[in-house]
């Protein structure tokens, strides 16, 4: 395809992403299709000869939209947001338009330094200290193993470049808590630490934040156990609940033993551009390393993850390589984001957190957070005001979690843990509204996640009369 | 931004790239910048107000621009090809605009059901046995650290599960030659076998292919020495001369030790689309894992490289996590490709390949293949046929090794070192074209890689006058 055709092609492309995202209000929020529909629908054989546009652009719209779930729907409440602002979705245009190859900081300069732009300013948006260094990488799992990664060769002084973590003699050991994301055990057994040295720490009974004085127990158990504390796994803003670890405690007690603060903020993160909620991340300063994820509330595009670290030259020792054919005269002036992770080539993604941060502007985007706290605590005012609905816990952030408890099955747990999954999929299998039930404390709940950029408060009235109704009906 | 913004906003941007694309031949090969000046030019406060979308296509033009080298140029030669066709661009912007997150099945049915549809299209189209199952990653680096985690894994039947690696009685080591591509030792190394349980098994002098003998000699003295050979890591089409390992007589030799077979075949990959060439990878439905990058020739935009395994089961087992609020009532029936890698989320990236298989075809690609290699073969003549010029590897793809070998200079291994380099480097830093210096068997040498989209015959005479002229200039 030459440029003169990609640009008739590129403009009718346009104008289907800017309807769909005019009608994505309207389609069922959860993808409707079976399992096998798609790809029975597409798996035909591999095309030989190209084919027009148009062809695409029908299984766009009869395949494609139809099988995906909406996350751009503003009556999309499940998991957390997942944001693609249309003003970084200009910036990932740009990206791929250019085709650059960020390899080394040779391949790309502009790529390399405006990464340093980006994570510059968001660390100045966010009231980090200005020892961070900040690099983009794809999700916040990624970010979490290499964070796994610099603490092993910390604790370890680089058993890499000798026989490697199966020669340590004594085992590493991680903390974390039960609130902590799937990632974070992930994390651990990929980094080979192993099952048996993950510990869940103790957590406060209300609001599952880590308990500091059980993590120095357990810590201090652990060495006179002849264990080696490496690394302990602080969440703000969990997956269930968006429980807060206190940071600053764990940071005093991770110091007493010399063992790495990882901070996973990928949800909360967002919280950070609004001073007012800045009191979560208290003492975040100390932490070794900290993750949170533009592309989930704040709304830049997938993927981009950050992962700030406070000791570059320890992160880049754990992951650099020089191969002669990446060898240019400016290495040592440089940055070169290839030792910063796992990939050596990455795409020219800070391009989308420019187009994002400039186009829109910091002011608006802070806005439009307040307007989901809001409409947080509007919803759990609601909650608490009705006699059969309960707040499962504190609403930190823009998530609501939520139980039904209808008077007649109010003692039997288990009914009740089947009336929440009962509800959520009644309302979620309409299409007009998506929440996400999961577990919390041994018992099933309803997370509302507000949060989608077009979110109002208009949709969640709807989502609380449609919750209303249809638990409801499921009762009587 | 609202969806009218977006349209107008991103048809003046599709000019804009359709622009660039049209022009980037035009334009210095290498970026002409120097460390910090894209930074100092960009780094104002962060935006706290939106601007209007022609500051940043002003940008564009004085600062990305002429900050980025041109992988997009007819007249690049470096490293490897990266090319972004435009077909396949498309497909990024649809992926961009829907906005769609793969986090399982159900978040997005389509997204996971066409990377299966085009996993399995590639898998036919590459003559690949029917029993290989394929996945997106971002890069070989992440999709190489993948096959060593699973290889660590199937050795220690789980120790992730238990003690970890750490608890591991005997040494598990990993076998690759010199050749391989630096994420080989750093996956190695991140996985935790530690640097001095990596061998670099003997290598034909000539073709640099890994030597079978020499690796079943060095595997049985590990293991006389209380060791256990975890996994080879075969390379087809290394980065340096593009060497191709014996696959099939390493698969052999692993398999009598147990160890996984990973092939690299990361840039070579493409070659597998032309029947004439699979001789280079025969063997290779004996392996465990294969890696291809179609981002690399073949030209699906970055990232997009393909992990295909030959043991799923195997592979989810190592990275699977199932937490409630992932959970759905069609889990046993669907794939859940976050349990096939390291990340949780993912984009739309199949869209990328569907749209370029099936805008350009296959039958395009292979042409444009075939090109390469005749243009290869071209050079390889014309540099063959000179007194001065060494071919220094034999020319297996569209990669061609050569060294000027001044007569004045030619007893002088370290004089020659430094001529290379200078002529490479006088012929990129005029910005007309860009080759690659890097060092083989000790020595250095050029790279001239043929394969950039829109490189014609004509592009590669242009290169090898200045490649001449260059060197003959710097020599009297």
């Amino acid at each position: 395809m030459n440029p003169e055709e990609f640009r008739q092609a590129a403009h009718e492309l346009v104008d289907w992403i800017a309807d769909y995202r005019l009608s994505v209000g309207d389609l069922p929020v959860r993808a409707q299709v079976q399992p096998g529909e798609v790809y029975r629908a597409l798996a035909t054989a591999p095309p030989e000869v190209g084919e027009p546009l148009a062809n695409l652009i029908a299984d766009l719209d009869q395949v494609i939209v139809p099988g995906i779930t909406q996350m751009q729907s503003p009556r999309n409440f499940a998991w957390f947001p997942a944001n693609a602002s249309l003003a970084s979705v200009l910036g990932d245009f740009t990206s791929s338009g250019l085709g650059a190859l960020g390899i080394t900081w040779q391949s790309a300069p502009a790529l390399t330094e405006v990464e340093q732009v980006v994570t510059e300013w968001l660390r100045q948006l966010t009231g980090l200290s200005d020892h961070w260094k900040g690099a983009i990488h794809d999700t916040a799992s990624t970010a979490g193993l290499v964070a796994m990664l610099a603490a092993r060769e910390r604790v370890t002084y680089f058993s890499e470049m000798r026989g490697g973590l199966q020669a340590e003699p004594a085992p590493l050991v991680v903390y974390t808590t039960a609130a902590a994301h799937s990632s974070v055990p992930k994390a651990v057994l990929l980094a080979g630490y192993g099952n048996d040295n993950l510990r869940y720490v103790a957590h406060d009974a209300v609001t599952f934040a880590m308990n500091p004085d059980a993590l120095r127990t357990q810590m201090q158990a652990d060495v006179d156990a002849g264990r080696r504390p490496a690394a302990v796994v602080a969440t703000i803003g969990s997956t269930g609940i968006t429980a807060c670890d206190p940071v600053r405690a764990i940071v005093d007690v991770a110091a007493e033993f010399g063992a790495w603060v990882h901070v996973d903020a990928a949800m909360a993160g967002s919280a950070m551009l609004l001073p007012e909620y800045r009191h979560l991340f208290d003492g975040i300063d100390g932490a070794d390393s900290i993750c949170w994820n533009p592309h989930k509330w704040m709304g830049t595009i997938l993927d981009c993850s950050l992962l700030y670290v406070s000791d570059v030259v320890h992160l880049t020792r754990v992951m650099a390589t020089n191969p002669s054919y990446l060898q240019s005269s400016v290495d040592g002036e440089v940055v070169q984001f290839k030792d910063w992770g796992i990939p050596l080539g990455r795409r020219f993604r800070a391009l989308k957190l420019w187009f994002h941060l400039r186009l829109d502007g910091a002011e608006a985007i802070r806005e439009r957070l307040r307007r989901d706290l809001a409409n947080a605590q509007w919803l759990a005012e609601r909650v608490e005001a009705e006699d059969e609905w309960q707040l499962v816990a504190p609403v930190r952030l823009q998530t609501v979690c939520v139980r039904h408890v209808p008077a007649v099955i109010a003692s039997d747990p288990d009914a009740l843990d089947a009336h929440q999954q009962k509800w959520a999929e009644a309302i979620t299998a309409s299409g007009k509204v998506m929440v996400t039930p999961a577990v919390h404390d041994g018992r099933w709940m309803v997370r509302v996640s507000i949060g989608s950029e077009t979110t109002e408060l208009a949709d969640v009235e709807f989502l609380w009369s449609v919750m209303r109704s249809t638990a409801f009906d499921l009762t009587v």
